[in-house]
């Protein structure tokens, strides 16, 4: 009945039942077990979003948030079923003031349509977690990705956030200001809240002069700590690194592999340096230096963007070489450590993996002591499934004891849900009180977050 | 009653209504009217916060945070009496991090003592709001100030809080690791909320290394507007600029009368380079290249200490060149709003003290959009203080109207209560929400932030 309902109050245009959405929007890029929808809504506007909150409440009906379904912790999947809302529609540009370094964009917009829009005026919106996510699921789930180093995460970037509340009020979180301390802090609220304290329609966004000049280079070490330590290195040293990624020997080999390549088979570090070109010039100097006094080898740099591209190559088709193994799925963990820790947690993740007996490696924006393991698993072959995930588990519990946290942008969707209390401890009885507070009928997105 | 309650639970050593302690806290360095507490604590520890909570929820008697009592919107007056928590015996290092670049500390250090300890070790903590506030107290209003252009506020330096709710709870806001999208970001909203949800008993922030070079220059240009499109073009070009300070012609008279000095009596723009060596040439080169195609005049640098701090004499004194007129009072405004609306706002401010007849300047953070007044009244003279709390205002309902907000760094406290529904909107509902759930005695610092 409730379908007919939102058929009524925002045309049939707008919603679908068509099996094939459905499937769709059951599952995001994530092993998580897919649920369909019953329906599937194509908003057009904040008026749109506020009528289906109305058939939302009316029917006591779950509703879900979906943007590019490239989650990795089924935040968009409906696992108690209802409506979903699809943001496609909702991808205009509401209002870009170059001169500010400002845009205010709908929720559905890509990161990669906006940096097209934008960058014909000289500005980038430099977060890359890799996807071509929407912008209102990297505000959902606060992602952040290899330039976290040097931009912060998502919730950095917020000026304002456009949000319809469970019921039916909108409010904004922020102004178009570059720093307020007036009222307390809803925007860094709001981010990474999945969707679960209200439905974001606008989202105010900082962004960023295109660099003068681009550098990157790689180095490799013998040792995965050794290279921790030298980014640690990078880091106190002042450089303003752009980008800082380890991808260790294992993941090089797959690389090797999956494109034909011939990247030597050592833990690599590969960074990017960005700025005024003769600091470019200054910074790329001295990081050869730190990291010649590291005994670092194969160090190889490249200033054109074709030999750029090339270098980074077992970077960019890590993801990929895993994931294409035929017949296979894989899955990964997303801890972020203090930098000091760092070592001794990519030793853990390696014996936690040779453990397993799967196949796997390691990856980091270890800048910020982010990293992700990839380990492949067979779905057929009985215990693969959950020997991989006992290694992010064992990886997460340790995490959270050196200090840090379970997911440093993935987000917790379903999948970090039982480490909400180890990791926040009595303030999750804050976030519940919130929760309880702007959800008190506990229909947006329901069964996320909290067990 | 309460009173020795308080002493017989933390020790009469801890807890003092001397007369010239409860004057202390009586008031901050606004022109707020002064309230004395009727008891003043100084704890030693998380445990004497907890047992002064207790002794505020028995008693239903007010609490109020008090750091260095440098705030300017009265957040520390506490007018509805009650206990004052003084932290200065709270102001410990609980950890130090040198090689994650993070320091855990207790509220009642203050900024100077922090950096004297961890600059030794190739570290800064940044934050320059101007005076020699506590951290507490910086945390607890969002304090910024001349670095927020490259470093942004306090809330952008805290990866964890340590606090004491009403019901006397101890939660941790966030982890060490240096960016997280686990559970709801409370550090966020605890930053800038003056002490109305909790105590924060413990500080965890990020440093930054100390940079290779620093340069100074300053210039100056014939109108202010001509200074703020100055600014946007600095940030346009991608410059990272560490300082970037706006002060008028007004205020230059007021300093050269002030120290004797004979600066150029003209809108003048301060600036601050900083980073590796060739970075930072290179970019003081390309600065005066922008400001002299903007027309400017007076171009001037400064590459050693001492010339430096000669040449930024005029921005360091000069709120110091209008607070000691002799028997007069000075306010101002604190207003933050996009770049591209800077030229009006100061344009508009002029206008305001002109027809207010009375002394004052403009001295702005220009990189945020950020700008001071600073006016200056005969508090005996009928008018006068009306005169310049008329021009504060008109100037924060400008600044929102334009996108901006009532107070870029100072906090709401007393002053800017009356503006956060013009600013926030329905959002405001959600806030106060925020507050009855966390403090539904409302004992925690009240009549701050809400009407």
């Amino acid at each position: 009945m409730f379908i007919q309902h939102l058929i009524d109050r925002i045309g049939a245009d707008k919603v679908s039942q068509n099996e094939s959405e459905l499937f769709r929007h059951s599952h995001d890029e994530s092993p998580h077990i897919a649920v369909e929808p019953e329906v599937v809504c194509f908003p057009h506007c904040r008026k749109d979003i506020k009528n289906i909150l109305e058939i939302v409440n009316e029917h006591h009906v779950p509703v879900t948030a979906f943007g590019a379904g490239s989650g990795l912790e089924g935040q968009a999947i409906p696992i108690h079923k209802g409506i979903t809302i699809n943001f496609e529609n909702m991808n205009a540009v509401v209002d870009f003031s170059p001169g500010d370094m400002t845009i205010t964009v709908q929720p559905g917009l890509t990161r990669l349509q906006l940096n097209k829009l934008i960058n014909r005026q000289g500005l980038i919106f430099p977060i890359d977690p890799g996807a071509d996510a929407t912008i209102g699921g990297m505000v959902a789930t606060n992602a952040s990705g290899t330039t976290a180093v040097r931009y912060g995460s998502m919730r950095d970037q917020l000026l304002d956030l456009e949000v319809v509340l469970a019921d039916g009020t909108v409010i904004h979180t922020g102004s178009h200001a570059k720093k307020s301390s007036s009222g307390y802090n809803l925007t860094g609220l709001f981010a990474g809240s999945e969707g679960t304290l209200g439905i974001i329609t606008e989202v105010t966004l900082r962004l960023h002069g295109i660099p003068e000049s681009t550098m990157v280079a790689r180095c490799t070490f013998e040792m995965p700590e050794i290279c921790a330590l030298a980014a640690q290195t990078i880091l106190l040293s002042g450089i303003p690194v752009m980008r800082m990624e380890l991808v260790d020997a294992q993941s090089i080999s797959q690389v090797n592999m999956y494109g034909g390549y011939d990247y030597p088979v050592k833990h690599s570090l590969f960074f990017e340096f960005a700025g005024l070109s003769a600091a470019v010039e200054e910074e790329i100097k001295l990081a050869e230096e730190l990291m010649h006094d590291l005994s670092c080898q194969d160090w190889k740099i490249a200033d054109n963007p074709k030999d750029q591209k090339e270098l980074w190559k077992a970077r960019h088709e890590l993801s990929y070489a895993y994931s294409h193994i035929q017949g296979m799925v894989d899955t990964g963990a997303d801890v972020c450590v203090p930098i000091s820790r760092l070592p001794e947690l990519v030793i853990y993740a390696r014996e936690l993996i040779e453990q397993s007996g799967l196949n796997g490696g390691i990856l980091g924006h270890v800048g910020d002591g982010n990293f992700h393991t990839i380990i492949v698993f067979d779905p057929n072959n009985p215990g693969e499934k959950e020997k991989a995930e006992f290694t992010n588990e064992a990886l997460a519990t340790r995490a959270i004891k050196v200090g840090g946290t379970c997911t440093g942008e993935h987000g917790v969707g379903l999948g970090k849900m039982k480490f909400q209390k180890a990791e926040h401890g009595e303030a999750v009885g804050v976030m519940k009180g919130m929760k309880n507070m702007l959800d008190p009928e506990g229909l947006l997105n329901p069964g996320k977050i909290f067990m």
